[in-house]
């Protein structure tokens, strides 16, 4: 039987992102303290959106993404990390696939208050 | 001036890691929803403790980093995370140097419910 996800054990991070191929579907590889932390493959732009209770904190494993702002954007490659503040408008991007973690709030939808679309993920998902 | 933390900008782990020298003693390199992303790095062994109120999530960067629980120990490597249940008593160690992200509530104590000694990390310190 399968242990549940509290219980200590080692997560292996590449091997979590080998279990999924599909793009901008965040899975659960853990939760503690009302977070996820959350592994997302990410190819592409995804939705202008922002969350107006949460900050999403984005780290970078494989590949480049970004962060863009109304007047900005923010360049990561692996071992980068950065945090979106709490409602501010933002969209990510990146032109090839990239891994990327996600620590956030277990309630936060990815697409956040842009109307439910295609790039909506379906919540609790786990890997 | 520098910007306040919460403003959108990359920051880059190895280098954070390298602007300090000493052992057990995280440093706050982000903050969201109330928690803290903290590096440390790790070399010999940790007192035993706990926290009550709070998991605790190890993601290592470098080295090998370990868990200890009265009945079990938890071997990590870099690209591994595990995450320490709350109240559960365990000890952390590391034989050689590693360095090792710390995803916990902000206002978490190094050494939790132990009594406080020189492996107490003063709290607030970022990089």
């Amino acid at each position: 039987m399968e242990e549940p996800m509290s219980a200590p054990q080692a997560i292996d991070i590449a091997a979590k992102f080998a279990a999924f191929d599909d793009h901008w579907r965040p899975r659960i590889a853990a939760q503690a303290n009302g977070q996820d932390i959350r592994l997302v493959k990410t190819k592409g732009v995804f939705p202008w959106h922002s969350h107006p209770d949460a900050e999403e904190v984005f780290l970078v494993f494989k590949g480049r993404f970004r962060v863009e702002y109304r007047d900005r954007a923010v360049e990561l490659g692996p071992g980068q990390m950065t945090v979106v503040p709490r409602g501010v408008e933002h969209r990510t991007a990146s032109d090839e696939e990239a891994e990327v973690m996600i620590f956030e709030p277990s309630e936060v939808v990815n697409t956040g208050d842009a109307e439910a679309s295609a790039f909506t993920a379906p919540a609790g998902v786990r890997v």
